[in-house]
This record gives C-alpha cells, structure tokens and sequence, in this order.
C-alpha cells in the first residue's frame, strides 16, 4: 500500500511516500514543495495544488496522511499553513483517496514512541526504519515520512484486528 | 465590475456579488454553500470547491474578496475556517481571479463607519446601500456581501486616484 504522507506550509510543504506492506515498510520518494513568497496567497495555494497534483500523477498512492495544525506560536503562521493544509486534503480527496489527519505528537508517539520526540530523533528514526543512510532535505521531508508511516502503522493494525 | 465577496467557513460559507460602478453599487446574488458535517473533511473540502466552481462558472467576475479567519474563540473552527477559506482562494485563483483579503473589522469599518458594527448593524447597512429590503439567509450572506462592497469601494477610490 502506498501511503503519502505530508507535513503542510505554504512555503514549504513536505511529503513523502511508503510502501506499507506485511513484509515491511519501503521508501519509495520523498521531496518538498516550495511557493514563491513574492506571490499572492491565491497564486501560491494554486502552485501547492498543482504540484501535489502532479506527485498523485506519478504515483499510484493508495492512501494518504496530513500532520494537524499547531497553533500555538505564530498566529498568522497557523493560518497559512492550515490554508495550505486545506487545498492539499481537497486535492488529495478529489482524486478519491482519503486523507487521516494525525497531530504532531501522535505521529511521534507512533514512530519513536514518544509524543516529545525532537525533530533529530524523528528523523533518526524514519531513516533507521526506511534503512536509508539518512533523511536528506528539510525537517518536513522527514515529518512528512513519519506521517505516511505512522498513518501505515495505524492502518496495517486495524486491518490486522479485523483479520483475526 | 463584478466582484464576488466570501465569508468562508467549512459547515457554511456565505458569498454574493455586486456590480460595482462609478454610478453606484447593484446587487447581483447572493448565497450559502453548505456541506455536510457526516461526511470526511477532505470530501467537504471538494464539495466546497465543486461549488464555488459553479458560482464562477455562472457569472463573470472580475474580482474576489475573502474575510480573513479571526482566531480568537475556538481553534479547532478558526482551523476548519481557514482550510475551507485556502480551498476557496486556490478554486478562485484557479480562474486566473484575483483575490483580495479584508479582516472582519476593516470590512465593517468600510461598510459601516464602525469597526466594532454588529451582524444586525452590517445587514443593515449592505440592505440599505444594495436597495434590498433586507438581506436573506444567515449572517455570513450579509457579511459576504459586505466584504465584496469594501473591495468594490477600495478598488474605485484606487482607481479615481489613479486617474487623476
């Protein structure tokens, strides 16, 4: 199953897709998606939908999860970024593929165990998984893995329960 | 000029748009969009987009304006508002329409003089200038309306001094 996985900004928005199986998880692609800040907002949430548009065309993506909204610090930031969150769900969606949300503390919490998991020991974790060497780019990009694995963690139980 | 005015919100969004013109303001529609709590964010999120799409496809219009999402009551809704309030900016921009932004208190202070107005006291006022005998449905098709009078009225006194 491959699960995308994304950790959304409407500067920069992270993502990354697993291959979920019995056998194991896979790291198929990962990236980020970067909107020029000398544009308007409308512009940029176009640019973002395109471009998530075209990682869907690429990839046969089964299922996919989004990193919840912090709005604790920047106000403002929070907006922006839960804009960015909203035209990425309603891309996703309209492709026919349903999105799980998961907050920041539940993806850590199921990746490394820890709700307070720092970004090092998220991304420690994720290439360890993924047997990579390590995760190459920006925090988002491993944020944005540890959703799609957490989201097939999640999945792969539920599908495991029922089976029994 | 048509512009289209937005009070988003992902349960309700109110819209309407107004013919505006040197010789004065003209009510051209109005209405809700709702979309259904029972169903997942994501397919909410599309069903918003599908209908704003046939809004846009229906009149012609020259320019948008969006209320800005106030965070001060409760997150989880100033989240959901700001998710339905990308969607619509991204749908809109789609169209190669601009879209303009206005906070709740420069819309009333444009409209009403006050930047403290009531709901009643800007149904008041948008029913009054737009010669309606009131304004119907909820408050969100008052307010949407007055967001596309305070661009209309911005973008004319832009343009007189332009001019002159």
């Amino acid at each position: 199953m491959f699960v995308l996985g994304i950790d959304p900004g409407l500067t920069r928005t992270g993502y990354g897709i697993v291959d979920v199986r019995g056998g194991g998880e896979r790291f198929v692609m990962a990236g980020v998606i970067r909107t020029d800040p000398a544009r308007s907002v409308g512009s940029r949430l176009v640019e973002l939908r395109d471009d998530v548009l075209g990682v869907l065309g690429d990839y046969a993506v089964d299922a996919a999860a989004i990193e919840q909204v912090f709005v604790n610090r920047n106000r403002n930031t929070a907006m922006a970024v839960a804009r960015a969150s909203g035209v990425i769900m309603a891309t996703i969606a309209s492709r026919g593929i349903e999105v799980a949300e998961y907050s920041p503390s539940q993806m850590k919490m199921t990746i490394t165990g820890s709700g307070s998991a720092d970004k090092d020991q998220i991304a420690a974790v994720v290439a360890m998984r993924l047997g990579l060497p390590s995760v190459e780019g920006p925090a988002d990009v491993a944020d944005a893995l540890g959703v799609a694995m957490c989201h097939g963690q999640h999945a792969f139980i539920q599908s495991a329960s029922g089976a029994s």
